[in-house]
């Protein structure tokens, strides 16, 4: 018999009749003979509207009592969908971060899964059960409840498949799948039968906003396969695995684009040792991710360090970079909101050279300027003005995925 | 230091608005010297809309994940508070069911409380900390989330005022305290200064909604003073106290109707041994509180056997009782649920005869026929058809209350 964890984000359970179809199937899939265990996301809009139930009682919510607060929409789903799963008569219980448990870090709003004690999860599942778990939440040591942070239902997921050894986790969402692309951008974007982990967790980290990055992470470390699709049809998906014989043959698989993004720039910075340090570790104590540094040594014995933040962390990070900034000696403090990070990602990368040329020829060709550049192994990220995003995108797509088959091939 | 738990219902914490009410108010206790733990309800109409959302993905909700579903109602209202709290300098920390916890028994949608541990909760409340308890749930031997009915808010506040040893327990309503009978109803009603445990527990039980009846039978057990007043003046209300010397002066402390009453009557049941046994046995094991029985014996050696039960378990009641009068052969079931309670309590009853005598005296003048009678120490009660619920209660209150104190000293 095998274990399937599912899990619904928020618009495959925005409704009750969302809700019910999903209960439908679920059915299918135990009547099926599988094991099954359901991990809900909030029905759509409502953490939103909590937190704007929040936003209106304190002008800073304190960050514990917002998780207590949100942690009810997951809650209340998952009840629902074992509710309906009742209703057509499959056995079902909810659980939620508390009563499995997921013990978390303590950090409100953006806490780490520690561990998962799959053991109640066993003996709820064990009785033939299906099991309904509240995702995006968890407990930490001291039993206060805990978030993940938005898109931390797909960590839940992952997590608890990969605590329960699951043999596959599958993702429904509102989209069919992984694609090459954005298809609302570029009509010719495909879905993508199959990716590895590592392209999964380039093109996550950019805004394809399929899957949330941890967990990804999650299902590479634990070897979790993951098959993303869609609620709304029977249609497969796309399967997130361990990369496979064949994977590099495909030079690229994905181009995305990444919105979320500010940039900041320290003019002129002293180029002393330890002045990275001293810039960073503040803005790492803040919980603030920093995903691109770029530093230029100039003649004159300073540099202009750049970095990229996410948007919503940027007023903070300006807040702690400022007095920093003077303190050093820099000249300057410039940043910029209206940028995007155009990525190329591929396995194929890793053995075929050239492709960072050819996309800065492909840019160029269209006289879109590249601010920033960082690439890894499979990927190439460049940072340009916001208003490119699609143009950008479209391009790039043609030149190396649509066309690519037939340049390699020549 | 005093230790004082203050409950706030459903209206107190209706809105963002009351809520910053409430803070405002729960920071004055606090910076008046005292620890102080607050009991809250969920927002006036929120258990409905998840009820409402629970009947609609399933015919027949399934008990343990309703409780799951509307336990989030108290959750949101806690962190709602602490977070008003804290936006106005005062330090508060949200504690829901399973944190403290409350264990209860398993019976979902009514549990009872077993035991609180207050040992969390002076903890938070020796570090000068508000500690903002989400009432009417809590835990049971398994960790699943319970609720203990409705009205459970406020016998988690007593619960909890008891466990942790407090000073007093204020009960925040939407009304000013505890009156001599529904103002709305008789408008020479007035507010009562002092009430004792055992005439509140009559009252409670027959309709006057200010306290809920297993909140007070803590209250007596523990010996914890309950002060209920209003949320929305700082006018004092009413204490709800042990007896004190002076309280039997009293004749009739109040007149209480009870429309949550449904009459079923077993006609013609053989008078045999064991079939009163037979009969509540398995209403009782269906959780069904059966209020007044009334038995006459007829002439034949058959007997016509009445009983109430409250509305909402009139249907379920019906179901359990007819096969089993079939079985007994009774000759039929007749129900009623167009009746009211109408109730006459005070402690002076307990000395002064006749005051049944002149109940029945002043109904009749009426012409309301009494089709029902249940007495106890300090407490008269009628059943009669509803539509003389107004007239009985104005009637009443002018011969027993409003014109007793003449009478006495005449």
């Amino acid at each position: 018999m095998a274990l399937i964890v599912q899990k619904y984000g928020g618009t495959s359970v925005g409704s009750v009749e969302r809700i019910k179809a999903v209960a439908t199937r679920v059915a299918a899939t135990r009547a099926a003979g599988n094991s099954v265990a359901v991990v809900v996301s909030a029905m759509s809009g409502e953490t939103n509207r909590l937190l704007e139930l929040a936003a209106q009682v304190a002008s800073k919510p304190d960050a514990r009592e917002s998780d207590v607060v949100i942690a009810t929409g997951e809650q209340i789903t998952a009840a629902l969908l074992s509710m309906a799963l009742q209703d057509i008569g499959v056995r079902a219980t909810s659980m939620l971060g508390f009563q499995l448990p997921v013990l978390t870090s303590s950090v409100y709003g953006r806490a780490r899964i520690k561990s998962i004690d799959a053991d109640r999860l066993r003996a709820v599942l064990d009785t033939g059960a299906v099991a309904v778990i509240a995702g995006f939440q968890g407990v930490d040591a001291g039993s206060s409840i805990t978030t993940l942070g938005r898109g931390g239902s797909d960590t839940s997921a992952i997590a608890i498949a990969a605590a329960a050894k699951a043999d596959v986790c599958e993702i429904y969402t509102d989209v069919e799948g992984v694609f090459t692309t954005d298809p609302r951008i570029c009509p010719a974007a495909r879905k993508l039968a199959r990716i590895s982990f590592e392209e999964m967790l380039e093109l996550a980290s950019l805004g394809a906003k399929v899957l949330q990055i941890r967990s990804v992470e999650f299902a590479k470390r634990y070897n979790v396969p993951v098959h993303v699709r869609s609620s709304f049809s029977d249609a497969l998906g796309t399967w997130v695995v361990q990369e496979e014989a064949g994977m590099e043959d495909v030079l690229v698989s994905g181009v995305a684009a990444d919105r979320n993004e500010a940039k900041i720039t320290l003019q002129r910075v002293p180029d002393r040792p330890g002045l990275a340090a001293k810039i960073f570790g503040p803005i790492a104590k803040a919980h603030i991710v920093v995903d691109m540094i770029i530093q230029n040594a100039s003649e004159d014995g300073t540099t202009d360090l750049t970095f990229t933040v996410p948007q919503n962390d940027y007023n903070r990070a300006l807040e702690i970079v400022q007095p920093i900034a003077a303190e050093i000696g820099a000249a300057g403090v410039k940043s910029d909101t209206d940028v995007v990070k155009v990525s190329v990602v591929g396995l194929g990368m890793r053995s075929h050279a050239g492709v960072a040329a050819r996309i800065f020829a492909v840019l160029a060709d269209e006289g879109i300027n590249v601010e920033m550049i960082s690439t890894s192994e499979i990927k190439v990220s460049v940072v340009i003005a916001a208003k490119y995003a699609e143009l950008a995108v479209r391009v790039l797509h043609k030149a190396l995925i649509e066309e690519s088959f037939d340049e390699e091939s020549a």
